[in-house]
């Protein structure tokens, strides 16, 4: 007989219950039966444009390299996210995705006895990487679905080491501005490590929220992570970043996996990062996808909570389970929230032109049955 | 003034020292001024081959998708690994390289006042995981530079949570057989994980090593690692794996980011292993380039540790840093292993028949100046 390894886990680990991404194409054809080609993805927030042809020719002229490792440091990655935000390449710490820098994060300032603060409706990422390092999460009630700034800062204690805030936030959309953020900054003990997570923030920049690169130097204590599977459309790839302190950036460079960023990704980032064309477009075309999203929402006489990202929130009034399983059965994968406690709303993707008309249609028919 | 977020790091985490991996070509360049096609890189144990066509097409396959996350369930190469191995899918966990697995195995069973035995001379990812969650190293001393099982045993005590074992070994290429695996599961607590590394074993099966798999269903507390990094040629894409009993994968992939491993290497990782002439010709090619580079350094009057693995540990019998300098200054990268505690080895990758001369030349030069 054996050992129960269950019971042998750290103690957050054996309580970790594992993040439930969007439901992929592939496993809803394999559930109904349903042709993938005909199914219409809306659940992940990703880039309906398709790559950026910048990023695929980058990404070719690596292939013969496959066999030899990454650049463990991301040189040249490095080099050009410091030369384009005027930032030192020492400051910049790579991950495998944006939830690779959240990770790191917790695991270098966060244990037992201690506490990250965030807020109600944030992103899952957040409670996982502090449970799996057995420290506590303090999850402040949110404001109108966003975050309550004053309620965070009056949650901090002599524990906490980290907050963590979104902006906008995932999965609700919503924002703050510039002097909410500068009044938080200032009021935050200086020991508080905060982690602003802008992975959405290609989509809301220059619509009155901050960029909070512009607070690095008040702020040593800030932390700035984004990432490349959003407006940059390579989530396939798994690149994001954080910009800190140089000395925040060493502890989570000592904890980061040596080659925890692959090949392909570091090229296809550089080459990402270049392609303002494909960036202007990927903004242009969420912006006309929101407007048609909130037209076609209106028209069915539903609501949604205003969203600065490349997703809306809507509000069914009633529990969803029933109404997104209608969806899947009509080839249409949207997001449950009942995980975050949002059981009453879907998060929808902007898509296409063609799939948020789909969406729509399919919402429309499913509403009416 | 601004907070020392190195002293508030956890414990563990301050006093960690990066792993160093092999110089990269372009650094080199970059630091002597050197054109990059002239350099040898035999430092990173990888696969001289160049990449498998079939996993060259099946990412060229993937790409129109980069924009769409990975799969977080790895479901096709779980159920590919699970059928070639003759296991269940639940028990594999797919990492971001093997690093990634000895990570999550460290995360989830080791922390403060806890402790894992591996041995001297043994890859450094261990003491690296281990340190990194705040639980002690045992180091256990080597036998002519291989593992002393019966000394690892001996060290196991009460708070004792994992033994990692590497066969053959990195960076000595020792290895032990199957009787000497069979006495030590049988003897290991049953309650302590057996992390059996095994990221060389394509190079070495049927050489009187024994398959780690074949242990599986009598040791629960048995995992064995592996990579397809080495033998199947996807050291830039990161991709790894552990085989399990389903309870210990169950806990491990709860610790895992849920897209540890991106689209691309998941696509290449199936097509390769499928690809059985491309590792026949990788072990083929490693034999040919050990019988070479054996003869070469015995023409030279030098030794070396027996090794099994796609590498030799070269003995210099005195301090080997001037000697590096100098291949180095040929343009041929070897890899250092002082932070091993070898300062008169150099570990030598084994490369093609031209790799493996050109350095063999480049040592005669160099010992003979």
């Amino acid at each position: 007989m054996s050992c129960d390894f269950l019971a042998l886990a750290q103690p957050g680990v054996q309580k970790l219950s594992p993040y439930v991404p969007g439901k992929p194409v592939d496993e809803l054809a394999r559930e109904l039966d349903l042709d993938p080609a005909g199914i219409v993805k809306l659940a992940s927030n990703e880039n309906p444009l398709g790559p950026s042809p910048k990023a695929l020719a980058a990404i070719r002229g690596e292939l013969a390299e496959l066999t030899r490792y990454p650049d463990g440091n991301g040189f040249e990655l490095k080099r050009r996210l410091a030369a384009r935000y005027g930032v030192q390449a020492a400051q910049v710490t790579l991950g495998n995705g944006s939830n690779d820098v959240l990770d790191l994060v917790a695991r270098a300032y966060l244990g037992p006895g201690q506490n990250a603060v965030f807020s109600q409706y944030a992103f899952a990422v957040y409670p996982i990487a502090t449970q799996a390092v057995g420290a506590q999460g303090r999850v402040v009630p949110a404001k109108d679905f966003g975050h309550d700034l004053q309620a965070m800062l009056a949650a901090i204690d002599g524990e906490t080491r980290v907050v963590f805030v979104a902006n906008p936030n995932n999965p609700t959309g919503t924002w703050f501005g510039p002097q909410a953020l500068s009044d938080f900054l200032a009021r935050v003990p200086e020991d508080v490590l905060v982690v602003l997570d802008e992975a959405y923030i290609e989509y809301a920049q220059g619509d009155e929220l901050p960029d909070g690169l512009d607070y690095l130097a008040r702020f040593p204590n800030l932390l700035v992570s984004r990432t490349f599977s959003k407006a940059y459309g390579l989530a396939a790839l798994r690149v994001g970043y954080a910009i800190s302190s140089a000395q925040v950036a060493d502890v989570l460079n000592r904890v980061r996996q040596p080659f925890n960023v692959n090949s392909l990704a570091l090229a296809a980032a550089c080459a990402a990062l270049e392609d303002d064309e494909y960036l202007a477009r990927s903004r242009r075309a969420n912006d006309a996808g929101m407007v048609q999203l909130e037209e076609g929402l209106r028209g069915l006489g539903l609501s949604w909570i205003p969203s600065r990202g490349n997703f809306i929130a809507v509000d069914f009034a009633r529990d969803t389970a029933a109404l997104n399983q209608a969806l899947l059965r009509e080839g249409v994968i949207v997001r449950p929230v009942a995980g975050y406690g949002m059981p009453h709303h879907l998060r929808v993707s902007i898509g296409t032109a063609e799939e948020n008309a789909r969406f729509l249609a399919a919402l429309a028919k499913v509403l009416d049955a």
